[in-house]
């Protein structure tokens, strides 16, 4: 029996929903693979707000880091929209990804075939998509000083962010994305704005440095707005993708929206050492909150890649993928993925048809 | 006769034939208008730089300045890509920007019936897509201080730019914005980062105060990331977006590949006095650069922009759009958007065929 002790983090909205599910799906596996999984939960976002006034307590993070991976579901909400930024739910966000270290962020955007007909995009354009995008998710100027907002000596205010990042920093997100490409189609896309920003030099100078050490990975180079722009016109080019805080925020989510079927996309984000997060790339969508009508699968596939990213359960976590599949070539859908002729489950029932399929 | 000085700014790749097609059309509207236009053509991007070692010569923001419009082709080419940032074409036409104040930058991408089908996306979903992107042009985190690559305390280097607006910087831009809306379907999204950045909570705080002098525009406000996101999941939901220089970067080119049709998108960059830039959306394409193969006709519609937004001649600018869409009605297309049944012709043959229906 191997332990692996899991922080839950249910979050805001269709989160406790969601993580639920999970958490049954998770015990089938365990049962099936002699995994014996200790599961803690601790406050984050709205909920934590809530409780304590602060999006993110430090007893939240003392059980992450006590704990071998982390689960989240979702945050945020319209209740907690018009409070000061250091109090919303995003902060607490922002805030785990610094204290657990957690540089690198890894989105897929993939087509299931099941799925082809939610994209808005021709079936011939997207058919056979599968896009890795590594994010860097500590740097950038997401948390680049000086930031805020200054007086200007003429007495009006100025906003100011910076956007940061050092050697370093960008070699290792680079060797994340490297690695990547590796276990894939050996494709690396970098993306930045070198014809404009410094900071995006230094990041094209250093990625090109690093594509030395892996000569099997084919390296390319895009401005951000033209990968925008071929992630529309034609994403079957792209395998994996590295970029900074920034552009891999807004080509994620590009890219995950070509699937047409966002509730189906996990993540994982993971740093040096200590444990990772694993969270569906979907909001907290919180106009179904409570009314079982949530998606669970984005976040059972991001348990999935908790046991292979995170716990080194890849057997395991394969076998989580089939059943999703399973359960969608048995027609099973919830309503933002329901067409003709399917079948449709709400939150609960698609977590029993999944476990029924295990 | 009304006269009208225009800057030409051939610039590189197909620039010069796209352009001299322009000029050609531009002297038959002179006449069936009554219009002199008196053309002075200047060096900018490459050309200037084998020309003069600068991508913007003094001597071209002369001319410029003493003319009533100025219109760019394109600029840049592998030739000049591995030169120091100073010294490349992107630093030519950031110059004309900062040098000619033009601070707001609008990009239609509008879907012609003609052309739905060179979409990637589903012809239900673009059918009668009509949007302007008011990107703001000359602040932001293109010109934002400090920035460079400095070294840090221990050694490394760190790259830097800093992404910062002012209120006034931010209250010039949302007026564009709202009187765009107001002249089109009454309807403004803003696009920002509110959520993360301190720059984004000003301009949202601006521009929501901006509101209540416009209550006929209704505003919304996304965050860069759904924005990304709602323009792939749904793009007629939009209708006038205002957002900031790097934000604008990447979704105007987003919404722009949305049409399938980038060898038609015309834009416009305005100052508050002074001559208006106008100029294709796409760039110099130097793979088929005098093979006569390029499209002239977003260089043509860049022309009727200028006419309409920069010399206040807005039934010669819509004399030139009808001619357009009369050419792609009876079937005439260059190969970047060719399909079966329709008539291939060159970039000059395109011209013959516009000076024809005009
Ligand atoms: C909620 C927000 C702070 C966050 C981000 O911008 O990183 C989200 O958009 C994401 O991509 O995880
Ligand atoms: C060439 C480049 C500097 C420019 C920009 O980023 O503004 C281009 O992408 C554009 O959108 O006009």
């Amino acid at each position: 029996t191997r332990q692996h002790r899991i922080t839950l983090l249910p979050g805001d909205g269709i989160g406790p929903e969601i993580l639920a599910v999970t958490v049954d799906v998770l015990k089938v596996i365990g049962k099936q693979f002699d995994l014996n999984f200790e599961f803690t939960e601790a406050l984050i976002g709205g909920a934590a707000i809530d409780a304590t006034g602060n999006p993110l307590p430090e007893e939240t993070l003392k059980i992450c880091r006590n704990s071998d991976a982390v689960l989240l579901a979702a945050i945020g909400g319209y209740k907690w929209d018009n409070l000061p930024r250091h109090q919303r739910p995003e902060t607490g966000l922002l805030g785990i990804r610094a204290g657990l270290g957690l540089f690198a962020n890894l989105r897929p955007a993939t087509i299931l075939p099941q799925l082809i007909d939610a994209s808005t995009l021709k079936r011939e354009v997207v058919e056979g998509v599968d896009i890795m995008v590594v994010r860097e998710l500590t740097g950038g100027i997401y948390f680049g000083q000086p930031k805020g907002i200054f007086e200007t000596e003429s007495g009006e205010k100025r906003g100011v962010n910076t956007m940061a990042y050092t050697e370093s920093e960008i070699d290792r997100i680079a060797q994340i994305g490297f690695e990547t490409a590796q276990k894939r189609r050996g494709k690396l896309c970098s993306v930045d704005k070198a014809n404009v920003l410094d900071v995006s030099q230094l990041w094209r100078d250093r990625v090109t440095l690093m594509a030395e050490k892996y000569p099997d990975v084919e390296l390319s180079h895009l401005y951000v707005d033209n990968a925008a722009m071929q992630l529309v016109r034609n994403p079957k080019q792209f395998d994996t993708i590295v970029t900074g805080n920034l552009f891999g925020d807004i080509l994620s989510d590009a890219a995950a929206m070509l699937t047409g079927s966002i509730g189906m996309l996990p993540s994982a984000s993971l740093g040096s050492d200590g444990p990772g997060l694993f969270e569906p790339v979907h909001g907290s969508a919180p106009d179904i909150a409570g009314l079982d009508k949530a998606n669970p699968l984005a976040q059972v596939l991001s348990a999935a890649m908790m046991l292979k990213y995170g716990l080194n359960e890849p057997e395991a976590a394969d076998q989580i993928e089939q059943a999703v599949l399973a359960v969608l070539e048995k027609g099973y859908r919830t309503g933002d993925i329901m067409s003709e002729g399917m079948t449709l489950v709400g939150c609960k029932g698609m977590g029993e048809v999944l476990i029924n399929v295990l």
